[in-house]
């Protein structure tokens, strides 16, 4: 059986602010959920609607469609919803290449990027503390189990890369083409706001203004920041 | 004056049944507009909120912020909204690359994948019937004014492939790492459904299957068929 209180709880995780106070987060989905609890993250209450328990469900607590949809974020809730303990963040090690984010603001970019950096084997990314939260909903929904094997970090993000002893790289649409580039085998890529780009506090921190090459009839104002991510991560991997 | 009638049909372009009938489709927002406008996209309405038209909204239809809200198919209409003509299909033109899609659902993913052809110069793709209609007003959120200047062209996506004299490559998971191979000036690269891939029918055309290099625990499952699209449009103009 759910309680009322459970069911306040885990509503409550749908705001970062609860989410901060009680280290939890909440993932809906049984492939994403099973993913979570398979890449090793510490599940705190895992609930199935008893509609469509099975013997695959154990540990899960039943729940009926009414509870379920009271707890989910969703306008149709799938059957299972996860809560999970927010994982311990790792201090950031830049022995390979490392994200930074610089205030993105849309979930589905954040989830992307994270899914990105699990991908091309980036272990740590850095994020601004005005950049979205990676335990929103709607990011876990674009991250899939990657923000399992991904260390997101929220600092201070001049003071980070002030600090760092790697090569700083920004894109910006005016930056040097990242073709004929040699690029390090480790260094920090920072990628801007999905409307202003990069800050001006940040880009007087950046040694390297890279850029990926127009080929359309340089009508096209930007690439999303996802893709542009994609493309560098690609770039610098493949000379890696 | 706006007429019940003419609300009527704006808000009906949300369907794209009455788009298809009609050949109209439905823009919102000043910069986007102004973007197909600029783009030489033929105008059949245009409509600017009372309270922000000024000078600048020659030939714009003055609407109250109630007339609009009953037109837009966003929960806050942001004041401006367009009309436009659907553009002719063009032939496809096979002399660069030309992505082809196997039936991609997801309106921010074709959204993206427009944008994507735009930036690195392709002027054509070519849809499966089953893929998400190009005029959804989710899709034109994401291309921005990209849709002006790619041909998008819906058709039997076997028969095209099957008659192309292009070699066809296609996305796999199991494909052959593109970094190492030569790529030709033109060919058609064809990209799969989200959650199904490339379907059984198109595999059996394709002639080279080929896959983004993993550098994670190899526990991603795989990326999103947007970034994916970027990163092979990438590969393919940086050899060419």
């Amino acid at each position: 059986m759910v309680t009322k209180n459970q069911i306040k709880l885990v509503k409550s995780l749908q705001q970062k602010k609860y989410r901060s106070q009680h280290k939890l987060f909440v993932v809906e989905g049984k492939k994403a959920v099973l993913e979570l609890i398979g890449a090793g993250l510490e599940p705190f209450k895992l609930f199935v609607d008893t509609k469509i328990w099975n013997e695959g469900f154990k540990g899960f607590e039943q729940v009926a469609s009414s509870e379920l949809k009271q707890m989910s974020s969703l306008s149709s809730p799938n059957g299972v919803l996860g809560v999970f303990h927010i994982p311990v963040v790792e201090p950031i090690e830049d022995s390979d290449w490392v994200v930074a984010l610089d205030d993105i603001r849309d979930p589905g970019n954040l989830g992307t990027i994270i899914r990105l950096c699990d991908w091309f084997g980036i272990n740590h990314l850095v994020c601004s503390l005005n950049t979205v939260d990676c335990y929103n909903p709607k990011v876990l929904q674009a991250t899939m189990g990657s923000i399992a094997r991904v260390n997101v970090v929220y600092t201070d993000l001049e003071k980070y890369l002030e600090e760092s002893a790697q090569p700083v790289y920004g894109a910006f649409m005016d930056g040097e083409a990242v073709y004929g580039k040699e690029l390090p085998k480790s260094g920090v890529l920072v990628m801007g706001n999905e409307a202003n780009g990069i800050s001006s506090g940040i880009e007087s921190i950046i040694s390297e203004r890279i850029a990926i090459p127009q080929f359309g009839e340089n009508t096209t104002e930007s690439l999303n920041v996802a893709t542009a991510t994609a493309i560098l991560l690609n770039e610098m991997k493949r000379k890696g």
